[in-house]
Order: structure tokens, then C-alpha cells, then sequence
């Protein structure tokens, strides 16, 4: 079992922004900015293009409201998207306020958020969507 | 009219890999690796998330078969994904065979490939969708 299917199950608590029947988004706890957000589907497929159809077409629907709210809360110029993989098989999308391309290089160290400041950034994107 | 409407009304040639009534793929000319997409909706919308909900619906199902094709043609673990836009003020979304997260780093210098070289990356990922 992924650890996102732990945190979809309730097993690992999460700053969870959304969730549908199909999706849940949660703030990244490894993030490379402050507001980045995880996007994942409700079902343990390893690559997205491997995702059935109707995830593929209602993943970027899904996030569509979170990226607007990221953008209203965060300083940046807009939401940024990366699907990379190589690490968690179990298919995600990180949504990213960026400023400049560096935002969204998974090459640089993950930054580190307090726990108190991720409750409030989970509290300003929610009260923003 | 931007650089990509150019490629779309074909007033500026590309290594065109896939097309239908609302996306253009073609070859990215200044790749990160070789065998980089770009998926292009046929409407000038500055920010992927400002598209009409049909493209957000579509966009991923029309990417499919390509990122799936660039999997079996070039070498790399995976068909990763990036929307950046802060240079081209029309969205798009690349598909890039990656190994590792630096073949997603968009601060990387871009690659040089010689003309003849992207015609036959263009011709072998057509023959594998």
C-alpha cells in the first residue's frame, strides 16, 4: 500500500486542501515552495498515462479551483505543474506557485515548514477555494 | 499572435506529431532531452488553468498516446510532465522521457539537435503511436 493510499484511508494525517470521490489534494510535506500542493487519484496506478480515461480527464477539472486558490494565497505568478514520478508508485501531480522555473527544479533540497505555518497555509488555500 | 498560433496556422514549420480539431504536439525545438513534446490547445489562453473546461478534460486523454509512444522510442524510465509558461503567453504542457528529475529541470541549458536528427526522433515516435 502507497503511502498516499494511507493518507487517502486516514492511517497518515495529511493538510488536506480537496477531496472528491476519484481525487484528494493535500499540501506536499516535502515541498520545494511554500503552497505546494499534491494532487492524487483514489486508485494505486504507478504511472498517470496509465490511469483509466475518466481520471485523466477529470484530474486537471479537479485541480483547476486549488491551482486559482494557490495563485490567490501565494506570492507567484502563477500555479505551475509537475508529474515526475520516479519516487512514490503511486501516479501524482504537485501544483506549484512559481515565480521562476526554479520553483518546479525537484533537483533542489525540499524546504522546511513548520508545522503550525503548513496549518496555516492549508487554512488560506481551503478559505480560498 | 504567438509563436505557437504561427505553428498551428502553419506559417512556421514544425516536427509535427500529433494533431486534431483542438491540440497540436510537435516537437519541442529547444529540448531538454531529445524526444521532448510540446502539447499546444489550438485557442490562445495565456495559463493552462484558464482554458475552457473541455481542454482541461481533453488534454491529458490527447497526451496519452504520445507519452506512450515517446516511452517506447526513446530511452528513459518514464514520459514525465511540466506546465511552466512564464516565457510563451499561450499554454502548453511538455511531455519529456526522463531518467531522473534533472531531465525535468527547466534551468538546465536547452540541448542542441541537428535538423536531420529531429526529423528522424519526429518519424519514430509517429510509427510508435
Amino acid at each position: 500500500m502507497s503511502i498516499f493510499t494511507k493518507i487517502i484511508n486516514g492511517e497518515i494525517p495529511s493538510y488536506k486542501i480537496k477531496e472528491d470521490e476519484h481525487f484528494i489534494a493535500f499540501l506536499d510535506v516535502f515541498p520545494l515552495v511554500e503552497g505546494h500542493v499534491l494532487v492524487v487519484p483514489k486508485i494505486e496506478v504507478d504511472k498517470m498515462f496509465d490511469l483509466p480515461t475518466y481520471y485523466l480527464q477529470q484530474i486537471l477539472v479537479f485541480a483547476q479551483p486549488i491551482a486559482t486558490a494557490i495563485e490567490k494565497t501565494m506570492p507567484c505568478k502563477r500555479c505551475g505543474i509537475s508529474v515526475i514520478g520516479l519516487e512514490v508508485p503511486h501516479a501524482h501531480m504537485h501544483l506549484v506557485p512559481i515565480t521562476t522555473a526554479n520553483d518546479l527544479n525537484f533537483t533542489q533540497p525540499k524546504i522546511q515548514v513548520a508545522p503550525e505555518r503548513m496549518k496555516a497555509i492549508q487554512e488560506l488555500i481551503v478559505a480560498n477555494l
